[in-house]
């Protein structure tokens, strides 16, 4: 494709857009990752990005419910007890990580946030809307979010030990071993 | 001082290094920290740098270990219950992540990890030491080592969220909120 081949805007797709955001994300980070790279790498105009989107904010933070996906963790939860709501998600969880392009993505935008705040911020934003839309409901307590927001915070820590830390025993154990000893105490926080 | 105003070798303490180290890995990252720099900073020739420490790998794990403190988390823990031992660590390790300067440090320690392979490692492996060294050593099991790892997994997830990304119900939950939540965890992982 010659440089200036740009296709026109009505051929980039929302869809390409978040995929390309999420890419330009994970691999470059959220400071050098702008709206005119990501139309660049899509090929449509950045007016584009600003009209499906508005703010390179909530690009990222659509780029992260793309990646992180919270329906296919927390989803379809509601009629289960908490025990097997625990090892659900602990099971989804740590298949998802299994994902080399999704793993990639999340220990980008990962590293996006520990460099930058705003970026920071945004996932600070998306983790509680996380929360209250999902795991936060399936909880009958006064303290509902905090549990919620703890076992997120677990789950986050088992992905940074096993996936940018690299520390051995979490990364040696199956996740059969993993989920014997997480989901009881994610169902701990969610009962 | 003049520029070439540096102290002869002796009066260059090992303690005055891992100090400017920790401030330095803290500030400007893994990778552009230099033996060179840290030197300069404290007034002495590389060449006592890598007398005492060897290689920036050995210096990295040492700034960790005054930062992190594990003889304060994890320390005089032996002859009490797994339940009392689990409060203590978790009120303990609030309380270092409270101060100021620990924090900013673990938090740059933590943010050259994840943007560096090599400091990922590094961090990987004092993780590992830690643990088997202490936290291991309270657990009667033959998965001792595994839950000890997941332990640190939940306290590194709740720093995460704490201070890196903010998470709103984390950040505004008291010290006695968190411990009654998190300590009960940690002691299962413990028993």
């Amino acid at each position: 494709m010659s440089r200036t081949g740009r296709r026109p805007g009505l051929s980039g797709t929302r869809e390409d857009i978040l995929v390309a955001a999420r890419r330009g994300f994970g691999a470059r980070g959220y400071q050098a990752t702008t709206f005119r790279s990501i139309a660049e790498d899509v090929g449509v105009d950045p007016g584009l990005l600003v009209h499906y989107f508005g703010t390179k904010e909530r690009l990222f933070v659509a780029a992260l419910s793309i990646t992180l996906r919270p329906s296919e963790l927390f989803g379809d939860l509601g009629k289960v007890s908490a025990s097997d709501a625990a090892e659900l998600i602990v099971r989804r969880y740590l298949a998802m990580l299994d994902q080399d392009e999704t793993r990639d993505m999340v220990l980008g935008l990962v590293r996006s946030a520990v460099s930058n705040e705003r970026a920071a911020g945004m996932l600070g934003e998306f983790v509680a809307q996380v929360m209250r839309s999902s795991l936060s409901e399936l909880i009958n307590r006064s303290d509902a979010e905090l549990r919620a927001a703890l076992a997120v915070a677990h789950l986050i820590g088992i992905a940074m030990l096993r996936h940018v830390v690299k520390e051995g025993t979490i990364v040696h154990a199956s996740d059969d071993e993993l989920v014997s000893l997480v989901a009881p105490v994610i169902a701990s926080y969610l009962q």
